[in-house]
């Protein structure tokens, strides 16, 4: 992981999103460096469970700094996040609602609303969230719990490539807080999420234009709140190369086959998760001029830990070569089991 | 896990394949307990890295009762594997013979062919085998090349639903056979591999069927050899009981969703892995009358965390209730990782 290309991409979102605070998707990418890069850079963080929270204390961030968006908890997660001093929870149902007042009592509270297919290439699928009306129900709701009724939030989905998936979003947020003032509500943060895209294979609409459309979104809000982001992808992922080696090849009937140290099981787990539409860069250190089209595996015996098919590769690749994967600092160590008896791989910075 | 149920698989598979000895495919469950009832049902065991072997060889299994078939495998492997007693490698490449011949001289080696689509549930890809002309041309060189030219192989796919997907590659095999006979080698095994199913939530045909399929397969053979196989998920899945919580419930636009400490990515990865073919059987512990149909997910953030839709439980479900998973002892703890901070399940053996 390069630690000067994860704080370069942090400043390229303050610009690209004016006066936005960021909290980072600690999912995307766990390792205490890389958080560390990323607080030194000027990031909160955004937690959806326990283990975050302890990892980013041990690394000297205050739970205040952090946002637990991960709408549907264990009671007990609730409890220790706010002993640990975070006080901002998202909800999406009277119940979680229940958990936060009765496990963290008079914490913020933010609701998250259900959105439509954002484009996104590794979709959400209804998992999270609630339409206008039950938002404005949540939120109400906590007033009478002795909550803080505090914000609303949505996802458009992972790696979102359309900067206008924000705007219905925003106008359902608007609907919200218009609406809430007729309770004598008025929201302090509006969140909206993560989803914005790192560049894989081909180029990605520009974080500034994922900044415009929140800008215009929110513009048209009925009054000024704090705006928040939760970015993970695109902070990370084109700072991280995965190096691996090529532990054998062999041509089989359907093809050139190069075996790899790392597969899908250890790192590569999200080109499964996205049924293959995610498609790393990846080049040799053999460098040959002549040219051939690989199938790229992992170490396992698993059918399903192919990688990638059809790459130009150098033609005479062989065992010991070195093999490099582009864009891996997000969403691969953070899956890794050791499926077959593979260990996850090492983060090294530089 | 239920050891009984695990012993009484084993003799289920004795009884079904007549003077088969079985392999049990390690990387289907490697929980030490569960191994060492298996090792007590009298079954030796398939690795695929050092790492399984270690873990076996911690419980008196002695390398000699281990084949090691992955058919590729980094050279320190193979080396570290001799060393421990493995006597006994697949091959599926030139390139991979000449590893073993120099880390492993003078070892048992067994080609691997590919097999056309056996109707499996969890399907190969064409990662591993090659065709008959290549498999004899191996097993010719193996000789050369000082090692033991010892048998054949070959996978007809996970959770394989049809027996007669053994006919075909078991008459390959006959040809490799046949031919060797030419170059004066006599084989000493054939592996029929694994790939038998286990119930879920269908039926599925019986051992026997298998048994019955391959018993032809193999008397059509030109000479008798020793017949492995590598059962894994027909000898432990059933045995296998997920017992998870419920951290919350909500009724969201696209439905009625429960929300457990289990997920896709601590222990449910092959509900991902098989496009959500594979369909555990699953049910509550309230046991209420009234039902409804239930969307079930994982305590993480992510969207593909989702592993079983419109199941009929309890209509009053509520945080705090159990839910069960049955046949969950095959490709579950294996995979899991912790993603997101949640924590692989803990193996109960009764």
């Amino acid at each position: 992981m390069k630690s000067a290309r994860i704080a370069a991409a942090v400043e390229e979102f303050k610009n690209a999103f004016t006066n936005v605070r960021i909290f980072f998707a600690t999912k995307c990418n766990n390792d205490p460096g890389v958080l560390r890069v990323l607080h030194s850079a000027g990031t909160r963080f955004e937690v959806a469970s326990v283990d975050e929270i302890g990892i980013l204390r041990s690394l000297g961030v205050p739970g205040q700094d952090m946002l637990f968006s991960n709408p549907v908890r264990a009671r007990e997660q609730t409890k220790w996040a706010a002993r640990a001093g975070v006080y901002r929870f998202s909800v999406d149902s009277p119940d979680e609602l229940r958990r936060v007042a009765d496990e963290a009592p008079g914490s913020c509270v933010y609701a998250r609303l259900s959105t439509g297919d954002g484009s996104s290439v590794v979709p959400s699928e209804g998992k999270f969230g609630v339409d206008v009306p039950g938002a404005i129900d949540l939120l109400v709701r906590a007033r009478t719990l002795g909550l803080v009724p505090y914000g609303i939030t949505f996802h458009i989905g992972s790696q979102s490539l359309t900067p206008a998936a924000l705007t219905a979003p925003l106008e359902a947020v608007r609907t919200v807080l218009t609406r809430l003032v007729d309770h004598g509500i008025r929201l302090q943060m509006v969140d909206i999420g993560g989803g914005f895209p790192a560049v894989y294979d081909e180029p990605v609409p520009s974080l500034a234009a994922f900044g415009r459309a929140a800008a215009a979104g929110t513009a048209r809000l009925p009054y000024p709140v704090e705006v928040f982001a939760e970015p993970g992808r695109c902070l990370v992922a084109e700072a991280g190369t995965f190096r691996c080696r090529v532990i054998g090849v062999a041509r089989r009937p359907s093809g050139w086959w190069v075996h790899t140290d790392l597969g899908v099981f250890n790192g590569m787990m999200e080109v499964l998760e996205s049924s293959g539409e995610l498609r790393y860069p990846i080049w040799d250190g053999r460098g040959s001029a002549a040219r051939r089209s690989w199938h790229i595996t992992g170490p396992t015996c698993d059918g399903q830990d192919t990688y990638a098919r059809n790459v130009p590769l150098s033609a005479d690749l062989r065992e010991g070569d070195e093999l490099f994967i582009g864009s891996a600092g997000a969403y691969t160590t953070v899956y890794a089991s050791r499926f077959n008896g593979f260990a996850k791989p090492r983060t090294v910075l530089t």
